[in-house]
């Protein structure tokens, strides 16, 4: 008798390798390479987090700390929100957590079940989609649809798709790929609905502060009550140029805080205490850095927006937030085959829209956050492939 | 109508707040406190491992890697394990992760879910026992049992214990709170037994370098085939002194590791990218750290140990690993409130029994990872208690 081989549970064995990471695979190997494909800026965490992180160090902040993360970085992030969205928001509301990806997966865990419904819009990070199938829950898409006025959500879809087993609607605002930005009203309408149907609202605002036309994204902040059903998960990955710092938050209401931060232990005990003083650091002294970042992402936006809008095949709005073009390419089934062929002959590394749910396939990302010659040269390359 | 109240999961709301964490707060507000509840010693990361986190910091090691962890940090761990075991153990089957926790729950999600078995040997760490609730499993203890010969496991009990629905046997070795440490015949009958079985061995061996009649304690993967159903899961938390770093490990069959790198990039995508670069400064300057620890731990063990064994109702035997004092107090019947009252009266911070599961009721733990000085202190404050 052979003996059984111990297995994996049948879900963890589902989940799905990014298609990103597989065209990365295609082309980690090419010489000269524009990388344009991950969700991430060119540019190193500015000089004044680097510092705080040193001087923390120094001082041995090194030890456990509190699984709510350390008071002096809640007390800042409170601070910052406060400001941000001009209504009081109080440290008891704020968990840290050791990434913006934890922070989903945290929220994810308290409120997901095995057959529990999550409603989401798409396309989306993939990330999210995989989180809610490790908890056991079935992801489902709403489709945005694109026209002349770029990415719109049609809210009546939305609310029909929820159910019975619906226990929280996912809005990525600005979205990645899209860049779509839920407006003030649709935010207003989702809180309405999800306070009367007693589900989750999780808003992820990692890109709130990357936005073209206005200072700022929306946010369900402005216009939640504290006990309403509303988690906003953040990461000071983007705005402040940290994605391998690993640090990120949750704003909930007062009630859920005891259990995030027992999740927070259980998952990962939290963020390094270092890096939690680095974050403040981040806050106190980073808004002129996010002008800049937000400036330069405009240049960016619209020289790549235009340099894409001269193939006739290419079709895209100039997203509102974020940092993407995320562009249709007429005649495209394949988006990972074509992404994997244009890495090897051009060296340009795109995104695969179908790495952002079957509603990206037939569309590329191109990540903008770099510099503008960069761009330039990505956009010549790519020119015989998108022509 | 009420609207219906957004919910958590049941089992998540069921979740434990830990033990010790309410004695703390009890005692946080006590002057002059001799905080000795924490598993974390009193001595700051080494200056060689904050050294090499600066210099990745100036060289802007501050973006996204890879998600099984950078090959360097992997390449520097599968080097250090295969000389420590004395056998080839591969990078490809190395997945770094965002702290110990951190490893434990990719494992807990990879092999547990809903209405699965965790057998695992009690009193422990609080922390994987919810973890397995977390993810729906239910954790079933097997108890160590003491007397005059130190704690020991009956082998039989525990698999008599392992069922249809026994999917993983988790084992702390050295262990937290009793520091009981597995022989190397016991770690071959397990490996033999869920081997033969079909279900996973996990084991936590964040204690593995801090032992005192040996230079590290018996490992599974001394004896485990590359491909046996077997995780070992570790941290760089108690061996280098880095526990605000959140730094770990799993080792695992190279067929498990494509699953733990997508769990670790849809959990929290992974430790932050120059504490790995600490990680192998670590790794590769620390063994004149551990060896001095471990000889400095070896005198405090001593001195508590035998300050604690001349008062007549204690009951303790020498710790073989592990940087912990349990001990049994004849008529404790209420270990958290004992560690409440003996916190405000006397200012020593130890956690209860009860923390580490029903098991450790009537037994009290001291981390004597502290100076001799701090440790004699807390022994002569605790006197009257223990009288």
């Amino acid at each position: 008798m052979t003996a059984p081989q111990a297995a994996f549970r049948p879900e963890i064995d589902a989940l799905k390798t990014s298609l990103i990471a597989e065209v990365f695979y295609a082309g980690q190997h090419v010489k000269n390479l524009l990388p344009l494909w991950f969700g991430e800026g060119d540019l190193p965490t500015p000089d004044f987090v680097k510092q705080a992180a040193v001087a923390a160090l120094a001082a041995d902040k090194v030890f456990y700390v509190n699984d709510q993360g350390i008071p002096e970085l809640r007390r800042t992030i409170a601070g910052y929100l406060t400001k941000l969205h001009a209504r009081a928001i109080g440290e008891d509301r704020i968990q840290a957590t050791a990434s913006g990806m934890s922070a989903i997966m945290l929220v994810a865990q308290a409120v997901l079940g095995p057959g529990d419904d999550l409603v989401y819009v798409a396309p989306v990070w993939p990330n999210i989609v995989e989180a809610a199938r490790i908890v056991g829950a079935n992801p489902r898409a709403v489709s945005l649809t694109h026209g002349a006025a770029g990415w719109t959500l049609d809210l009546d879809r939305l609310f029909a798709a929820c159910g019975e087993k619906t226990r929280a609607i996912f809005v990525a605002s600005p979205g990645n790929p899209t860049g779509w930005t839920l407006d003030e009203g649709g935010w207003r309408a989702l809180i309405e609905f999800c306070r009367a149907r007693g589900i989750w609202l999780i808003a992820d605002e990692v890109y709130q502060r990357l936005t073209f036309d206005s200072p700022r994204a929306p946010s369900p902040l402005d216009f939640a009550a504290p006990d309403d059903p509303v988690f906003s998960t953040n990461s000071f990955s983007k705005s402040w140029s940290m994605t391998g710092w690993r640090l990120g938050w949750i704003v909930g209401p007062k009630r859920t805080i005891a259990t995030t931060r027992k999740l927070n232990q259980y998952n990962t005990s939290g963020a390094a205490t270092f890096v939690q003083w680095a974050g403040i650091a981040a806050i106190e002294k980073g808004e002129p850095y996010i002008v800049e970042q937000r400036e330069r992402l405009r240049r960016a936006r619209d020289l790549v927006v235009q340099g894409l809008q001269r193939f006739p095949r290419v079709h895209l709005t100039p997203p509102p937030g974020a940092f993407y073009a995320f562009f249709r390419l007429d005649g495209l089934t394949d988006s990972a085959a074509f992404a994997k062929k244009l890495v090897v002959e051009t060296g340009v590394g795109l995104a695969p829209g179908a790495a952002f749910g079957p509603e990206g396939e037939g569309w590329m990302r191109l990540c903008f956050a770099s510099s503008e010659a960069r761009l330039s040269d990505a956009l010549t390359r790519m020119a015989p492939a998108l022509s």
